[in-house]
Order: C-alpha cells, then sequence, then structure tokens
C-alpha cells in the first residue's frame, strides 16, 4: 500500500457523519459504497432532475460525485480534530455520463500534513457494462482546529 | 473586442433553447442574467438541497454553474448546427460558497474552429456585498453535425 | 489493454523522428525509454543548468518530461499523416524533483479521432531508490493534414 | 488593488535573491521585467536550444516562465522567513509559441497564509506585435520556517 495506517483508528465514523452531512448527497441519493484508508467509492442512481441538454448526468453532478469521494478519500487519513476542503481539481472527460447508477472512487496518491493530492474516477453503469466517464486530479487540505 | 461577430446571428435563441433543455439548471433554478457574444453569465439563488458538510454551496454546484457558464459563452460563438461539449476543466475555490444567491461568469479567450477556452468566475452575494468564490480555466469542443 | 492497435504500423519511426526535431529534449540529454502503443517513457539525467532555487530540477522541466511523454504517447496511435500538439496539462507537484536521473512515463487513458487524454507520471532515482515526484492529466489534440 | 500590503517590506530583495539562485532561468536567460506587491513579470529571448518539434518555444519552457512568474508574485506577499513551492498548475495553450522574446506575467488573485492562488499569461512578441500564447492557473504554498 501506499500510504501508512491512518492517524484516527476511528476514521470510518467520523467520514460517514460528515458525509450524510452533506445536502447535496443526500439530494443525489449518494451512498458510500466502500471506505477504506485512503480510498472511497461513491455510488449514485442516475436522475434526470441533474441532467445535460442532451439528458446524460451534467458535468457538473459528475464532478460532485468524484469531489466528494477524492475529499473523503483524503480525510479518512486525516486526524480526528481536523476539517477537509478541496483547494482545487482538474477533470477530464472521456465519454457521455450515459447508465442506470454511477460510481465514483477517489483515492489518495500522496498525504501530506496540510495538503493531500488524490485521483478521482467516475463510472457509469448500463446494462451490467461499465464505461469510465471521467477523471479527476485534485488537491485537498487538512484544516486543523486549534 | 477579443473575438470577432458570432458565425451565427441567431446565436441567442440557438444558446437558450439549449440551456433550457439542462435538468440540472431548471432544478437549481438557474437563469440567463446576460448572454453576449463570447460572455454569458448563469445566476442562482441558494438552495439547501445542494449544500457541503458546513451549509455552503458544495463546490460541485458552484462548478456545475461555472462550467454552464463557461460552455454556453463558448457556444454564443459556435454555428448554429453544432453542439458544445466540455472536453475538462479546472476550478480553484478562493472562498466559500456563502451567499443568498451566486453569479456566474464565463468568458471565451479564445475561439478556434474546434476548441475554445475560457474562463469562469463565481461571485457569491451576501447583504449586497459580492466575493469571489472560485475561478475555473476550462476547454470546450464544437461537434459539428454531418 | 486498453486500446486498439495503432491505425499506423510504422509509428514507431514516426514518433522517434519528431522527438529528435525537439531542441528542448537534445538539450535536456533526454532519451526515449519505452515506445509502445499508447505508452512512452522518457529518461533525462540530472543537470544543474536547469534547477530551480533550491537545487532541485525545475517544475517547468519536471513538465517538460511529462509533456513530452505524454504527447508521444499519444502520437503513436495517430495517423501517419498527421501532428500532435498539447491542449493543456495540469500538473501536481508531490515531491522535491531530487536525483541523479529521471523518467517520465505518459499513457493514454482515451484516444479519440481529435483528442486524446493522457496521464503522465516523474520518477526520480537517488541511488537506485525511485520516488513519485509529480503527476500529469494533459489533453493532446491531433491535426491532420488536409 | 486585491490585496494588502506586502508583510515584507523588503519583498523585493528577497525575491531577487531567490530568482538568481534558479539555475534553469539563468539558462534561459529570463530577466525580472517588473516586480510589485502581488504582480511578477518575466522577460526571455527565443532560443533554440528550447523548442519542439516545430521550431517554437516548448510547451515545457512557456510553462517554466509562468510558474516562476506566478511563484514569485505570491512570493512578493509572503513573510521574510520563508520559501514558496508549487503545488500544483494548470496551462492552456492558445496559440504557437512563436516569437523573438517571450514576457510571462504572474498574479495573485489570492494570498492566504498558506495557499496562494495566481493566474499566469504568456506573451509572445514578433516584429513589435504581442500574441496571447497560453494561460495558468496555479496554487502555490508557503512553507514557514520553524
Amino acid at each position: 500500500m501506499r500510504y501508512t495506517s491512518p492517524i484516527d483508528p476511528d476514521f470510518e465514523g467520523r467520514v460517514r457523519a460528515s458525509f450524510e452531512r452533506q445536502g447535496l448527497i443526500t439530494t443525489l441519493n449518494g451512498k458510500i459504497a466502500f471506505i477504506g484508508p485512503g480510498e472511497l467509492h461513491i455510488e449514485a442512481p442516475f436522475d434526470d432532475r441533474f441532467t445535460q441538454q442532451d439528458g446524460f448526468l451534467h458535468a457538473g453532478i459528475v464532478t460532485t460525485l468524484m469531489d466528494s469521494a477524492c475529499g473523503y478519500a483524503a480525510y479518512t487519513l486525516m486526524p480526528a480534530d481536523s476539517r477537509v476542503l478541496s483547494v482545487e481539481f482538474k477533470v477530464n472527460f472521456l465519454n457521455p455520463a450515459r447508465g442506470e447508477r454511477f460510481r465514483a472512487e477517489g483515492r489518495v496518491v500522496k498525504s501530506g500534513r496540510t495538503i493531500s493530492v488524490c485521483e478521482g474516477k467516475l463510472f457509469a453503469f448500463q446494462n451490467g457494462q461499465g464505461s469510465l466517464v471521467a477523471m479527476m486530479q485534485a488537491t485537498m487540505i487538512c484544516i486543523r482546529k486549534d
């Protein structure tokens, strides 16, 4: 593995509690599908309230799911008494976000004291077939409470 | 000005028609606040269905509004018989997205035959005061119908 | 594998010929260390003409090596009668570029008719130990001769 | 102006001293053409040691000049006893880097305690005419000595 053990042994409870406070993720009906040290997956169904002009999932929602997966992947490795924020991210769109459901995967590439770098992927599933829709390279920051 | 006149004199009708087909923008209650050749602004109100864990507008929705403003700014300069898609974008988050309403501004920096490069900004307004929340650098592609 | 066979069976000769026309790569003493369909690696030695203020390889040169690796990785899959240009790239810096030699790896994630998306990595080697210095997410465009 | 006065009244001496330690900038024959709080410009001549396959300035060198301009623009606003490093940047290429000389302009958009966000532009000059070659959106970090 690429990173040491999480500093906070109860990272899972802390991450899930923050995840559930995201109004948007509730609105999107997103669920944590996998959580481990430095990695987190989110699944969400298609919903035509969140489409772009051709009826596919909007690039902004594709981004939302990857941003949350990356941010919380980084947060698994942060201390108990901290918050996580997105500094920036970059997304490339590879294929239309066409599917019945979607899975965003976030992974930490480098976890520093202040800055974490993550990569995200978004897969669409239709009739049991998956395709890679988009990829993200993101920078997250750990805000420590004083 | 940085760009020549639009190729399609009826760009405004074409852009508005596509804009209104975006399920997500309707869901966000977004409106076109300004449209001109190579520039488009979108305004949307705060809505707690679209928040992150601290109660501010989610980074993904901040991104959605800028992506749509940039994409449609680029689309104003494209031919009548074309579609616009996001190739990629990059967003930096500068300040919390705290406000009663938000305005995304998209501007074309370079409009090529195939590729357009845009910059976006997202402002939050609270008690009549505006603040810059995020900035985007985006690449859009013109898909021509054959 | 993620991509089909190259369109141009003589991709290797074409890529090497273009590579050798890059004045900068000659100046950097860069060599192609691996070439295959959709993937290309470049190796270069440390050189104190190319350092930043702390004596490590400059971020701009780290970027140069990854940009060339990604661009030529994309070019392996393009037609004989074409050119490749960088549309844009994004780089995260993970660790200081400290080493005796460096290897940039470029891989194609999606090869489209016009646009290719690549990921790049830059490794530093010192005393036989490798470390990941930086990662790139890049968009390349295929320019066809008419 | 967008930022308050520099914390370090002798920012100019500090920035110039660091700038001159960059082996690469010396190799490129780059000079500081403007320095002020939150803004720095670098000029450099064309040099065929630094070209890409079509004889224009290589994207990596275009990036190097903007990265240095942005990093040192951020560094003007940092405390005396600190260092600056690039966290990440994103560059779009708009026009070929064809010219006799080049000017990179870096400006701070947001200067925080730890993170600064900058935008960069690279202009080429030929026969007295300037053109915009590339634009950067960059994140810099302030490393404080303890």
